[in-house]
């Protein structure tokens, strides 16, 4: 993450930012709501644990594309979407009974070891524990709301945004619901794919900080271009992210690159391999892909398919050509140099990326 | 019902004004987005199949304590706290793996038969029922704030409204984990019990209808008094609900007297009846409340207990007491006869329901 030159300074102040949320919170007489202290707890935790602070920092540089006064509240607001993602991240490890995340355990198996600790069942615990991170992935998202509804900005400013940030709250249970929908052998679909990496990803992680920054600066007349900007970055940071989930080195990304292909996720690059191969190439995708089941052998043969097919060439080349308009839009609107340039190094990072 | 003379005209139009949110949110171009249109009908449907439209009524009719113009727009804006009910049943169905709700089935089951219908196992269409009906009740929460943010009043209105909205879907979040709190054996407790009535059914039923009405009508200055008068009304509705679920008469109630106590439902019932009782009788408590397997015959011991201890008695004069105190401060207001009446209403019915 070298090439980001301002974000070291940024995450330790977001950081504080999201300590000093967490103590007012847990102060305010929440005394005798008894569950309330250890749900809060284990949201500050799980919020700080990882993450590098990249949707908070695209939303604050992109309101210093348009001015430079009253920083620090836009710091404090800039965190909602720190807050957002963390909600997102405890339902979906819910909905995939992920056991880890970001190097530690998942909000709901947290609970399931306190549940375990008093004795209950190993099916009671479960049950128990997924609730509770239900629970605690809903104040996560209030809480980004609470963030926006109480930052120190004129009333209608803070309107727009906590509509903004409702907005994107539903089109992203929209996104996760295209994501879970059970895909019936041999459908896949590029467009479907595409509309998924827009509503599931793009559109909080890119999207939603970048028309924040320029509702907090008051230009709404840039919303569409900031959104389309957010769009494009988005979708091309999912696509580059399911290149590297299958072609990646494992020891650079971390993850082995089998499982994107046995999970049966609904990339881009798996409909568009679909796309060009003939009847008996098809057949060793529809057996391989979304088989947890699926031999090395066929495995290799998939990633084979998707080299020859030329649907990874295909799929590169649309990162560029989302990166590139992106990058070409954003050079286009005259902004201050101060928020374009870390938007531009998220740009090179993800053309350049490979973990 | 027969009391709440103005209740069935209100019922009409609140149902109209969800059809046409429906109507308005189905059409706003999600034609790309393939999950949505299923979600939001069923969520529809689940909103509208029963429920009495009490909660809106009481913001209508809060709002009329003070002022009769705008009817509209507060008709509009009290749909928010049927949609937040619609949020909070939908979540509490999955965490309770309960299969049917208003005479239909639960939306995680409803997601379940979709998904069966295409194949999948059972293990499977029980995870992926319950992972749709989590995301349903997420955009049904964010559905009542939209329909805040949207409402046709001031902006510093509807941000006040907004701001109460989701403090209240935040001490929800904490009310439901105080209820699923695994309980240590022989651990009740009365303030526990009230605080729980408090966060989990008082704040969402009673006080966010009368504080949104209150705010919708520009007298925050009454915010405390009504919230008082909504939280004693909540809670005395819920002492009484409990006191049904274990001496209502089975026929009228059309529930089991048996459930609530093999369920352990952490009442303030159940809670009195251990502080009065000695220790031989403890006993009989302890392993029958919460105890799935209980006899009928323990059953029965505890329910004599109730009486005997004169815990029963000390509850539904703690009803009372709740009840006189809500009238007393209703009618020293000075409200207006329009709204006030139905709040009366209200109270009447929680004092004298059988059922």
């Amino acid at each position: 993450m070298a090439i980001f030159s301002s974000l070291p300074s940024f995450q330790e102040q977001c950081n504080l930012i999201c300590d000093q949320l967490f103590l007012r919170v847990n102060s305010n007489d929440l005394g005798t709501i008894t569950s309330a202290p250890l749900m809060l707890d284990i949201l500050h935790e799980f919020t700080l644990r990882g993450g590098k602070r990249i949707r908070p920092a695209l939303c604050y540089y992109a309101y210093q594309c348009f001015r430079a006064d009253r920083l620090d509240a836009v710091l404090q607001a800039s965190l909602a979407c720190e807050l957002l993602e963390t909600s997102l991240l405890i339902h979906d490890d819910i909905m995939d009974e992920a056991s880890t995340r970001r190097g530690g355990m998942t909000v709901h198996r947290i609970y399931e070891q306190v549940a375990l600790g008093k004795g209950l069942s190993f099916g009671q615990a479960r049950r128990y524990g997924e609730s509770m991170a239900m629970l605690v992935g809903t104040v996560a998202s209030q809480l980004g709301l609470q963030v926006l509804q109480e930052c120190n900005f004129p009333v209608e400013v803070r309107d727009q945004a906590a509509q903004l940030y409702r907005e994107v709250l539903i089109d992203e249970q929209y996104g996760q619901a295209m994501d879970m929908q059970p895909r019936q052998a041999g459908e896949y679909n590029g467009a479907y794919a595409l509309e998924l990496a827009r509503n599931k990803t793009a559109r909080y992680t890119t999207e939603l900080p970048l028309m924040l920054g320029c509702t907090l600066a008051e230009r709404r007349d840039m919303l569409p271009a900031f959104q389309e900007i957010g769009r494009d970055i988005g979708i091309a940071f999912q696509i580059k992210d399911d290149i590297l989930g299958v072609f990646g080195r494992e020891e650079v990304t971390g993850k082995s690159v089998s499982d994107d292909i046995r999970e049966g996720k609904k990339t881009l690059l798996v409909s568009c391999t679909w796309e060009d191969l003939s009847p008996a190439d098809r057949a060793v995708l529809a057996r391989t892909v979304g088989n947890a089941n699926a031999s090395d052998e066929d495995v290799a043969e998939v990633r084979k398919l998707m080299r020859v097919s030329g649907a990874l060439a295909k799929a590169e080349a649309e990162v560029v050509r989302l990166l590139n308009a992106a990058r070409a839009q954003l050079d286009s609107l005259g902004l201050r140099s101060e928020g374009r340039e870390f938007i531009r190094e998220i740009i090179d990072f993800v053309r350049t990326r490979e973990y």
